[in-house]
């Protein structure tokens, strides 16, 4: 079909850096999650924007798929080429472009991962702050609109991408947003890419907000014999305004699949893990004011600390969740749901969601970033038992109901990608066929990362 | 042409709510500043989001132009119906919908205030933060992308912002975006109407956030010999991560002003006044250490208070700062000059500012949110002499020459409307081609508030 003609043209500037190796079409064709394996036709690796506008222009010539990759850490299927194409995998454009210390942003390629970011920050004093917590490529944080641990008091991707470079579908280059703190230039371009999953275009640049390290930074866990005391003691925290920098619930099957992947000791009962940045003084009395509030609601203590050998265990747990909930069931594949509430509704949620798992027939420790109203259930499947993958939609599908039913969404950080298609029009109505109208304005053919966000057509 | 059916079939459903009068159709030609008066056809008055559904389907089906109207304060001539049509003015939309204090949100009509809401938020122990300084309606501040002196710490209205109820230009009536406090469920349709300006569809129900008000405030007026001292404790104090809620910038014409205007006792040289929320203890922290930092740059004593009445008088003096530089010449009419730099560049922005004003023919005080990067000059002009206009833009388009080449932007807050729309090719290249695509794709006929922030067909 399309792929003599392409990949001949394609290779005559990529060389070696288009593969068609079988090893490669199907590292390319997997994901995280549950989805099933989907290799692209090619890979390509540019080199830089003016690359990637080439295979933009031949991809649109031979009506191939494009389909942008970072570092294959997303939840919903996103980068999967479910009708083959060119994955555009970026990981050669690895370069942090210039840091501005002064104006506190910083210009980078899509491929940088945000841990590579902050190691070449260490010496500035400053840190980019969001932390979904897979060390993800920038690019492909700000395509999915990631958040993650920090975002209660950071904001997620929207809230810190000031600009970017985009090669749009018919080759066009276009710079959006700016290095200005704000501006009312007309529409927000880059609002309109951060979260737009590679369906309008391939972020090629990223500028970002950064933020200055605090002088001092709290951290600690505390135990509550019920989910519900945990959840209503989240509530509290932010209406009384304590400032939270991350405050995370993890349930007694994250716990316990804590201490068998990390060799940790926390008791047999759910957690919150919180943490605190200011000054010495302010992060005393945080850390002190949000023990009161556990206590009211019969916290078996709180124990923190201002080590940060202590806070790197407790967030190198946190962290290492997905991989130690995994681990729990040795060869489940997962599926992670993540719905988002409003925080008043945030303890009927989980509440209804724990009886619903209790009665379920596979397991799906619950653990989410509830400064925000957003949790996760990480359903475990045995992939040789199809009746588990019904099980985990079933599952699934009940938690976005009630998430919707409640005023919430059906997606609070992973995206849409394929596995949350069937909710937009529940959640949107019309306004997905808006989001179907501005894809169709930018990309007539339909060649940026067919088969997600997007009414399938 | 159009009017004589389409006004018929819109008066069948409003009755006296249809009017075109002449006063009423001269009050919605004109704006607050420069541009010509331009009177519409005929101004509507709605009293829900079926009249807008309806008035814009008879409007589309005849063609007919259609602008929305808050309180008529924008700067840019965004709501003048420069091509005649139907000026939808929402002052009988000015319910306060609900107001959710567990989950810190609100909806609202687009008719209410900014200084309505906040009455009305009164014993919540909660404020919406977004303050121009104008008492601007809370759907035109959408519509604009408004700011002003509290973004600094808060944020614009993109970011305050949750959700929209949108009429689009075929009469669709969408909701975008939700109460939860983050989504990854799909393009930001709200971040691509807020800003848009009357451009994209009519806000017709708007959900906002709101911040708790903080348990403390200072606030206080730093005098300083030389502009350079006070824009250079701005960038200190913003790099030292001192927490300002406010930091305004006035210069020594601004502070006669003032003084003129409010009967004060300022004295003639530039000012920072100052404003931080917190605990009691910090906020004095803040002040003291805010001091050291204007000390440190030859600062004339930092003057500052805890109380309330020194408060309110303080902001108020600067609320009025348009006011009182209008006053400052009488019979004058504004140009509003609005240029946002990254903060690195705020001094030299500035300073060449000022050599090129005291040049000038014209005075043109000048202040600003310098926290965020972001002046104005207010170019008085008498509406008599047309130089004295050719001279304003001299000085405007100078101004945002500089901004751009500085990596800033033509508009940090007043918006494109008219008056920033020639420079919206030189700061967004292509990207202003795919913000008419997009306009295009949502309004074909183009009857939404024609000859605003999209290249002029």
């Amino acid at each position: 079909m399309y792929q003599p003609q392409a990949l001949s043209a394609l290779g005559s500037f990529l060389g070696q850096r288009l593969s068609t190796s079988k090893s490669d079409l199907d590292l390319h064709g997997q994901s995280e999650s549950y989805f099933s394996l989907s290799p692209p036709d090619a890979v390509a690796y540019p080199q830089n924007t003016g690359e990637v506008q080439k295979i933009m222009r031949i991809c649109a010539e031979h009506d191939m798929p494009v389909i942008g990759w970072g570092m294959g850490t997303s939840l919903e299927g996103h980068a999967l080429p479910v009708n083959g194409g060119l994955v555009v995998d970026f990981r050669l454009m690895d370069k942090v472009l210039e840091i501005r210390a002064a104006d506190m942003d910083v210009a980078v390629q899509p491929g940088v991962t945000r841990e590579a970011l902050n190691e070449e920050l260490r010496a500035t004093g400053l840190f980019f702050s969001v932390d979904p917590g897979a060390n993800a490529s920038l690019g492909g944080m700000a395509a999915t609109g990631a958040s993650g641990t920090t975002t209660v008091r950071y904001g997620t991707m929207r809230d810190n991408v000031l600009g970017l470079q985009v090669v749009l579908a018919d080759g066009r280059v276009i710079r959006t947003g700016g290095r200005a703190r704000k501006s009312a230039a007309g529409y927000d371009l880059t609002g309109l890419m951060v979260g737009s999953e590679g369906t309008l275009g391939l972020i090629t640049e990223l500028t970002l907000r950064l933020h200055g390290l605090p002088e001092a930074v709290s951290a600690g866990v505390c135990a509550f014999t019920r989910n519900e005391d945990a959840v209503n003691t989240v509530l509290d925290t932010i209406q009384m305004g304590i400032p939270v920098a991350r405050i995370e619930f993890v349930d007694t099957a994250t716990a316990a699949a804590f201490n068998a992947y990390a060799g940790t000791n926390l008791p047999a009962c759910p957690h919150l893990m919180v943490e605190f940045h200011g000054s010495p003084d302010s992060v005393a009395q945080d850390a002190a004011r949000f023990g009161e509030v556990a206590a009211d609601h019969d916290g078996l203590g709180f124990q923190w600390s201002t080590k940060e050998e202590d806070r790197r265990a407790l967030w190198a747990m946190r962290h290492n969740a997905y991989y130690a909930i995994l681990a729990s069931r040795p060869g489940a594949r997962a599926m992670v749901t993540d719905v988002c509430v409003p925080i008043s509704r945030l303890a009927r949620a989980v509440t209804e969601t724990q009886a619903d798992l209790a009665q379920a027939s596979i397991p799906g420790p619950i653990l989410g970033h509830v400064g925000d109203g957003n949790f996760h259930s990480v359903l475990l499947i045995d992939p040789t038992r199809p009746e588990e993958l019904s099980e985990a939609r079933r599952l699934s599908h009940r938690m976005v109901k009630r998430a919707l039913d409640l005023g919430g969404t059906a997606t609070g950080e992973h995206g849409v990608g394929m596995g949350k298609l069937e909710y937009m029009e529940r959640e949107h109505g019309e306004g997905w066929d808006v989001m179907t109208t501005l894809k169709q304005a930018l990309d007539p053919q339909g060649i940026l990362n067919p088969g997600k966000l997007i009414r399938p057509v």
